[in-house]
C-alpha cells in the first residue's frame, strides 16, 4: 500500500537523536529502573520464566519511565522512590499492552510477536494480570500507601476508558467529547499520574504537582491522536506494529470523526459504508477521502494545539535541561512516525 | 446425566445452617463490606454502570470476606481495616472469576451470564482488570503499605498458579505435586492471605498470625480440591456453573491423576484417550471407571486430612464461637455439594 504522507509526519523532528539525548540525559537512571522492573517480575515458575524471557523482547519508548525521571530532574532530584514508581508505571503500561493486543487480535508488537499470537489468549489474560498485580506489589514497597492510591485511581480511569471504547465499537456517530473523555482514560491517565509522581516525589507543593500532572495529561491525549494517525496512515514497517487495527475493529478516532462531520453527504455514505464492512482494503481506500478534506490537518492542529498547552503547565517550574526535554518529548510525541 | 454421588458428597453437612449461622453472626459486618465493595466500584460511564449490574447478580459464598471477619474475631475484634480488606479479596477474587470465565469460556457463573457470555471476552478482560486495580486502590486507603504488599504478594502467586494450570493443559503426565503447586497459587494464595489479614488487623503477634494464615492455606486447597471433585461428578443445577469445564479443557485434577495412577494399563489407555479427545460424554464415560477405582475417596481422604491440619493450627487461639465457625467452614469447604 502507498500513501501520501500525512500533514503530521510531514516534518519530522530529530526523533532518533532527541531520544539519544533523553538516553545520555537519563541512562543510569532508566538502566536501574529496567533492573528493578524485571527483578520484581523474576519467578522461579519455568513456564512464568519463558514468558518474561520473551516479553524482555518488546522494548519500546519509555515513554512513561521517561516522564517520572524528567519530572523528577526538572522539579528537583531523583530519588528512589521515583525509580521504583517509574518501574511501576512502565509494568502497567505494558500490562495494558499485553491485554490490548488479545483484544485487538494484533500478531506483532514492536516488531516481535505477541504474548497470545506466541502463547494463547489465555496467557496474555494471565499475563497482564501478573503485570499489574507486580505493579500494585512493587508499588507497596514504598513505607505510605500515596503510591498505590495515586497509581490504582489513574489505572481505574484506564480500565474505564478502554471499556467505554469497546462499548462505542462500532458507533459510526461517535462524538468528539466521547472520543476524547475515551483517550483521556485510557492513554493520558497514565501520563498524567507518572508526571504527577515525578513532581510529588521531589518535594513540590500541590500547584506546582497539579501542572506539571496537567503537562502529563496534555501530552497523553495529544500522543494518543497521534497515535491513533499512525494507525491510519502510517507505515506498518516503521512502527514495529499490525496497523489499521482501529479499522478492523471498528474504532473511530478523530481524522475519522471529523471526515465524517465535514465530508458530503454522497461521500459520508461511501465513507460509512467502508467503515461498517472494514477489510484489507479499507485504510488504502479512505486515503482518497481523508486526502479530499481536512482531517489530518485538523487532527495535527489539535494535537499541536495540546502540545502548546502541555509546554505552558511546564512554566511553573525555572529553565532546566529537563525542562527542556519535556517539553521537546511533548513536541516529538506527535510529530513522530513510530 | 445421571452418576452416582462420589463419597465425598455422601454425607453432606448442613451447609444451608451454617451459612445461616455464620450470615446471623457476621450480618452487619458483611453487609458493610458489600456496601465498600459496591462503593468502591461505583463508576460514572454508562457502560460501566451496566456491566457492574449485571455483576451484582453474581452472588458467591463470600468465602474470602467470612475468613478475614471470623478470623479478626477469633483473635480480637473486627476493625474498619477488617472490612475494608475484606471487600478487597472479594473484588480480587471476583475478578479472578471474571478472568476464569474468559479462559473457560464458561456461560454461566452462580446461574448467572457470564460477562463474557453477556457482553464479549474484550468487556471481560477490561472488566476483570477494573476490578483488581480497583482492588489495591481500595486497599491504598490505609495508611501503610502492608495491605497492598501482602494482598499483592498473593496476587502474584494466584496468577502464577494460574499461568502454570494452563501450561501444564493436555499433560496426561501431571503430577501430584506439580497439581498441588497449581492449587497452592489459584486458590490457597488468597484464602491464606485472607486469614492473615483477620489476624494481623487483629494485633496478633507474628507466630499466631502465621498459623492462622496456614490454616487459610490448607483451607483453600481442600476447597479447590473439593472444587475440582465438583466439576468431575457434581450436579450442574445445584453447582449454578458449567460443569466438566476441567476436562473440556484438558485440566488434569487429584482424582484423574490418581485414577490414572492407579488404574490397569489397559484401562488407562482407554481413559488417556478419552482425556485426549474430550467431548460432552467424557464425564459420564469415565465415571464407569472412577467407580472401578477408589480415585473418588482417595481424594475426598485427602481433602479431608487437609482440613483436619486446617483446624489444627487454629488450637493456637482460645476456643470462641468464631474459632468453631472457622473449624466448621473448614468441614463445610469440602462436605460442599455445590
Amino acid at each position: 500500500m502507498t500513501m501520501s504522507k500525512p500533514p503530521v509526519l510531514e516534518a519530522p523532528i530529530q526523533g532518533g537523536s532527541l531520544l539519544a539525548s533523553i538516553d545520555d540525559f537519563l541512562a543510569a537512571d532508566l538502566a536501574e529502573v529496567e533492573q528493578i522492573l524485571w527483578r520484581e517480575l523474576e519467578s522461579d515458575q519455568p513456564c512464568v520464566k519463558d514468558i518474561l524471557q520473551h516479553a524482555t523482547r518488546f522494548r519500546g519508548k519509555r515513554l512513561r519511565p521517561i516522564l517520572v525521571l524528567l519530572s523528577a530532574r526538572a522539579c528537583g532530584e531523583v530519588t528512589d522512590a521515583h525509580k521504583l514508581l517509574a518501574a511501576v508505571v512502565e509494568m502497567i503500561h505494558i500490562a495494558t499492552l499485553v491485554h490490548d493486543d488479545v483484544l485487538d487480535e494484533a500478531s506483532t508488537r514492536r516488531h516481535v510477536a505477541t504474548v497470545n499470537a506466541r502463547w494463547n489468549n489465555e496467557t496474555s489474560v494471565l499475563f497482564g494480570d501478573y503485570l499489574f498485580t507486580h505493579a500494585f506489589h512493587l508499588a507497596s514497597e514504598l513505607p505510605t500507601s500515596h503510591a498505590c492510591r495515586v497509581i490504582g485511581r489513574a489505572t481505574n480511569k484506564v480500565c474505564e476508558g478502554e471499556l467505554t471504547q469497546i462499548h462505542e465499537r462500532g458507533n459510526l456517530d461517535l462524538s468528539e467529547e466521547t472520543y476524547f473523555r475515551i483517550i483521556n482514560g485510557k492513554t493520558a491517565e497514565l501520563t498524567a499520574v507518572s508526571a504527577h509522581i515525578g513532581a510529588h516525589y521531589a518535594g513540590q507543593p500541590a500547584d506546582v504537582v497539579a501542572n506539571i500532572e496537567a503537562y502529563g495529561r496534555k501530552l497523553g491525549v495529544a500522543f494518543q491522536i497521534a497515535d491513533d494517525l499512525l494507525d491510519l496512515v502510517g507505515v506498518e514497517k516503521k512502527t514495529g506494529k499490525t496497523l489499521g487495527s482501529d479499522l478492523q475493529k471498528q474504532k473511530l478516532t478523530l481524522p475519522i470523526i471529523r471526515l465524517l462531520n465535514t465530508a458530503s453527504s454522497p461521500d459520508a455514505s461511501t465513507i460509512r459504508e467502508l467503515l461498517a464492512h472494514p477489510d484489507s482494503d479499507t485504510r488504502s481506500e479512505l486515503a482518497v477521502y481523508l486526502r479530499k478534506s481536512d482531517a489530518l490537518e485538523y487532527t495535527a492542529t489539535t494535537a499541536r494545539r495540546l502540545v502548546d498547552e502541555a509546554c505552558e503547565h511546564l512554566e511553573v517550574l525555572p529553565e532546566s535541561p529537563a525542562r527542556q526535554l519535556l517539553a521537546d518529548i511533548a513536541r516529538f510525541s506527535v510529530e513522530r512516525s513510530f
